[in-house]
């Protein structure tokens, strides 16, 4: 079971990348004041909030999505300098694999508005990382897991600074809010995401599935919108919710303010994610679309 | 079914008293765009977007709430000059009942994360509104009335300004987010409350029941907090999304992070509304617990 030799000597739970995603702020809080809910025999468990200020304010970030600041040629550009920037270049600094504590695996905790339930998100197809996901998944099989792909979070994002890693994404949760039902569902899926790595190192895994369904990204859609820039449709009411579901040439995609109803005019199915995030207005982002894979490693 | 021989002549419908509300946001550009949709014989149909530079950055306020900016003493008060309080001057110096265009009738467009469905809120027991309250609810059986009473609204609310009014408060819906269900609901009471407005100045009201269900305020609760003010328990995942639902003596209402259940050590039962409310974690309210009244005006 063990892959490439590789031992996970330190791990990083963020919280936090996004200030007003709670559900990560407070499980994070949690674990530091009681780190011997994260203490594992074989490895070091560290925790991070990566936004303090975006936390204090309630605030997605102050300045700039602290989860797009993770380019390399960013973390080196000396000329960079906002809020996010800085933090982005102090998390390298610590964290990376030339910092001063790299990281070979990071969990990093979000919430999303959107209905995505329990979503591992994988930013690359790296064995080490399919192997944890399809464990997670044959464990807990109402999970979903979403191959970021081309998204750009294999480049850009915080994760992109460790060896391994995973997003944890739940919803739907509006901005602001706990919802006790999914801190405890994250909860959980930590917990058995740092059994594994024990498990992993001790060279004691157990057997599992290695089949599991994966959804890869596409492309993100946006809403329709005026010469001004304005949205002038919302998501129509038969996909609102419908994360995961099946969107299929001709089904009801938007409805304008004046009521009349836009179709997805795509030529195959496709499995929408994201539907309605709060975050994503401002990207130019109703949706994302997903492919469907029966994945066995 | 005249009431006090007044006339409605100028009715004002507002959205965006909180910029990260987009119901209202957007519903009141498409009353801007297509204002034969809010036009009647009687009376002057006016819109008003409350706070802009709100709107513009998605979130409730600038510096404060523009919803508690309302007293009579604070918009004599020249010294107070943050955004929103000069916004509230503004406000009051057009619509208010000495203004330059004085309002009859205000409708104030919210949103909230709580379930609270649709939901007409009053701030006061005046004839007028609570006979109109009668009329939608005889027509829309599904919608809550909720009576603000004590919770300062009646004095600090922008509603405050009009000679009448109501708010309409929808959710669940994030702050940020369309909910386009929500949307289209919450446009067919703003089209009621017109029809209404009409009929009652041509004297031609229909027999509708006068009978109906009132929740009106009593107290906020709070989150347990430590030392430190910070939050140390979630909303129970058992009254999570139960608004409107009654809570009774020893019955679930906090989760700690620690998974500790704490209860409701109330006397009698009461009926929360506001549960998990994102805007109401920094003014230390949890919930608003109401009392079922059954009214018969």
């Amino acid at each position: 079971m063990k892959l490439n030799n590789y031992p996970i000597n330190r791990v990083l739970i963020v919280g936090g990348t996004h200030g007003n995603e709670l559900t990560g702020v407070y499980l994070v809080k949690l674990f530091q004041q009681c780190p011997e809910l994260i203490r594992r025999y074989t490895f070091e468990s560290l925790t991070l909030l990566a936004n303090p200020q975006a936390i204090t304010a309630g605030r997605r970030y102050i300045d700039k999505d602290l989860n797009r600041c993770f380019l390399q040629q960013n973390l080196e550009d000396v000329t960079l300098s906002n809020y996010e920037d800085l933090l982005a270049k102090n998390i390298n600094y610590l964290y990376g694999q030339n910092g001063k504590y790299p990281v070979d695996f990071l969990v990093d905790l979000h919430s999303t508005t959107s209905n995505m339930g329990i979503t591992i998100i994988l930013d690359n197809d790296q064995p080490f990382n399919l192997q944890l996901a399809a464990y997670l998944s044959s464990l807990h099989p109402e999970i979903k897991i979403y191959n970021s792909g081309k998204s750009g979070r294999a480049e850009n994002g915080l994760r992109s600074r460790a060896k391994f890693g995973m997003g944890i994404e739940v919803g739907a949760v509006p901005q602001g809010v706990l919802n006790a039902d999914l801190f405890l569902k994250t909860q959980n899926i930590v917990y058995a995401t740092l059994d594994y790595l024990e498990l992993y190192n001790q060279d004691k895994l157990p057997a599992f599935s290695h089949s599991f369904i994966s959804y890869k990204y596409m492309e993100k859609i946006d809403y329709p919108r005026n010469e001004q820039g304005e949205i002038t449709a919302m998501i129509h009411p038969q996909i609102q919710f419908k994360d995961y579901q099946a969107l299929n040439p001709g089904d009801p995609m938007f409805l304008t303010f004046n009521g009349q109803t836009i179709t997805y005019a795509g030529e195959s199915s496709t499995y929408p994610i994201f539907i309605n995030e709060a975050a994503y207005y401002e990207q130019n982002m109703a949706m994302c679309l997903t492919q469907k894979h029966q994945m066995t490693i």
